[in-house]
């Protein structure tokens, strides 16, 4: 269970025997996310995404960023022809799920893999590094990390930045909301950004400790 | 939040300005209940019913369960024109997470209805009395209540009780699951549900009473 | 072709050669049941569901009750690696057309195994028993057999039973429509039931012996 | 019901309430179609539509043609502002079922219209016509009248002809199924099914005269 | 890219290593093809089909058509266990789009056949004729060829016409829309048809002989 | 009809009668875009979105993506309660076929307001600036513009920038494909991006003069 101030993200990893169709026989891993949102995690009930008969396509294209997230910091010929399946449900939406989600993902995945494949030397372990992301945005001009609700929609600008722990990019998304901004502006939530990060994979560090 | 043993289930009562189309000017309110399972709230991961685009058959059959459990003590036309939905999300199952579901969505709802329409006199209340469920079956020969996951696997019969507080039946479902059972079979989980289900109704009350 | 007053439903059993994928190299058969209604079989036209794209919970539910029912009088060892599918199709509704879709599939189920797999003796017949099932309720607070569409309508509770012909118990769904009911009003409901399945047992054992 | 050779078809109409969204408001009725098959209506059983959870494109096609069929001797401004479905459901298929049924469906439409809007004058009812279908073939380099499913399956062509009683051509579909056939071959078909829908208009209106 | 008048159709043709799964391991070939129309190749913009999550009946029914029509000028023998795919999409659209895209659709399934299976001898060619198609109606009482959106909505009968290049009749489909017609105006439409597919036949043969 | 090297896009713009429910009555406009590709504009045939019965969750991110980008420079109160529906289809793709979409759109869209709203003052019309878009990516270590599918298809890093004419972000989307990249190289990607907008807001405005 991640918590980013009011959202709540329940994320659990999950050894798939098999790996897709298309994947079979080449002695690969692969590793997918699936997202989630409970009716009533919004501040008004959202309609049951099941009871509707399909995903939206904002769902679509989180869990799709979240899967690309992970798989950046995988290395499928380490994996062996297994698939993870990270679910990802928001129990509390208040912003910024989907940065919590890969967050969250990212040590869940962690922790099954070790599970499953433990006592790996360095140099043969299939995750290769550490990836967490943020939300921010500009508010009033000014660029603010981590909206909550109420900030998110009088933002300007909204961006979700994932990366690894050494700074390297690994996505960035960034949307003007009510008017097109400066690359000064992107500038300062880049910097704010990368800040960020640098806490959070502080706080996954801690976690995975603990186990 | 409904706990039973390992099965938790998260229960939540929203209220939707209108109610269904074919209600619509009649002047009373309606009751309905939405069930899901988060994938990995099973022992193995379940597939995500959002993704394959359509809610199974047992899902519907239990939220039309849900549904009708809760109808059962609610006046319509002391509503108003007012819909409420009640979600109930599987976090966790071990077993009679359907049960879980109408004990947890009664509470819920009460609650909900308290909120939008508080002050009422005692012969004025839109919820007319208490609603509670267990599970019961019969293991090895004997009458078992709350069946776990593993006596639920190896059960010869499965029995669903849902009751009000007075111990009047709202609703039953008794299915063989092995071998056909007799009629004093079926009295012994009667009296055990009864039991069960005025346990039950103490925990409610306490529930109700915290808030 | 089964016909309780004016409710008719024509059941057929089909063999099918292979069982569902997650039953294949076990050895052991199968059987399901498919239920549909014609759209004018009810009073007012229903929506035909092939063209609204989807079954109705209330299709689904009975059609795994029906599914239910005919395999607990199956042995699955005995039937062999072989599937049959008994669709059950409501050319006129008129109240109970669960009961008589059980009753009237459970023969055609044991004509076409019979077909398929005549000639075992007593004890290597992969048909261990017979099923049937009527409809009763509670209209005016009395306990009536066999309800139609009229008084099933004001009835204050529903039910379905589902016994062999040695009495023994498959399934019993029983709801409170109006209001919550006695345990003496449920066992008049079971007496009433009992006696209404031997008779049908009876009519069954005709219908075999006629072929 | 209708009977042809061995196909079944359950033919009835029913009168809705309301025209279609994009015709309201100007006065005029509509008339559709639709069509299914039971599973077990064919030699080998088919997949239930409503499970599958779409109509095939042979369905779609079929219930398309009877509903133009229908209505081209159907004047929309005398029927006022009501539709009329006709459900045509095949209980036994061998051959020519849609022509069976369109043949059923017009006797059908024309008794729920009779009992709907009585008592008009010659000239302002709002059947204009009859309308009368007959499926033939080349078989063996011969035409052929009505061929069944042993015949329809070694046809080298397949023709369905919709005729008035005044032998006016409202829909004519023909398919080389093996090989591309002459205009003289065509022309010989067209014989056939102009003598077969005389008789079949016949029969029609026999069965109108009883009721 | 076929052109008739302002209708426009794109029609390429690719190969599938594969057969259905109901004729695999039989050795023999198969030839489908799919249809649809841009959202503003018609006057009005249509909703676009893959949003409304299903094709319409009157695109299933083309595309069955065209399949039939390309299937009737080939030998599935021949092919070898491979499978093409045509497809068809109308650019603009403003009559006869089915017999331009069978016409179109006969072109390109030839080239692409050539381009995979060159320098066969006469006698072991898996096309074995030609086939083009035609629409025509009937406006004002007259036999009009390739009627545009403007006559087409306004026609009282709509014909189309497939036919080989000498003559042989593949497919006829005619309707009446407005009212009956005579066979003596169904002849003048065949006779105007069998002329159009002559001159449309000479149209393929300079297409296929520049390439 | 936009054409970027070999990737071609058709974008046409509709005006819509009618904003989507949930904006009516507030007299402001609406501007959405929908994406498809014809299955034979890739280089091995991609499947059909509408016989898969769903829009693709890649197809539903690019249309949300255009419709935001269109959006971004439309005032909606001067647009009066109106919608337009931007389509965008790709008949041929050979890399960045959504930026191509992007300025396609943003062109179709002005003409099509220009055509309906013509003769606005400068400070009235509802198009507030332009809009355009390129992809780039990272090819062996270096930022190029504007990849082929060829170059896609190494790229360690892919990149969507779009921006107005004077040179403010609208959106912004970079994904590393193989390896995460630094902040040095991004900087390398947006000034590429940067000019290469100058350049296409220079052929937008030879379009848009052009007519």
């Amino acid at each position: 269970m991640v918590r980013f101030g009011h959202t709540r993200v329940l994320c659990t990893a999950s050894l798939e025997g098999r790996v897709p169709v298309w994947m079979r026989g080449q002695g690969r891993g692969w590793v997918t996310a699936e997202y989630g949102m409970l009716p009533r995690s919004t501040h008004s009930r959202t309609m049951r995404e099941a009871s509707r008969g399909r995903q939206s396509g904002r769902t679509l294209e989180i869990q799709r960023l979240i899967g690309r997230s992970l798989r950046a910091v995988i290395d499928p010929a380490r994996l062996g022809e297994r698939q993870f399946i990270v679910d990802c449900d928001v129990i509390e939406a208040d912003g910024g799920t989907r940065t919590a989600a890969i967050t969250g993902a990212y040590v869940a995945l962690r922790q099954a893999i070790d599970a499953v494949l433990p006592g790996h030397e360095q140099d043969a372990r299939p995750v290769t590094g550490m990836v967490a992301a943020v939300s921010c945005g500009i508010v009033a001009g000014a660029a603010v990390l981590d909206l909550d609700y109420e900030e998110d929609s009088t933002a300007e600008a909204d961006a979700n930045f994932v990366m690894t722990d050494t700074g390297a990019i690994i996505e960035i998304q960034t949307t003007a909301e009510r008017k097109a901004f400066t690359r000064d502006q992107f500038n300062q939530l880049f910097d704010l950004a990368r800040d960020g990060i640098e806490h959070i994979v502080g706080l996954q560090r801690s976690a995975l400790a603990k186990g």
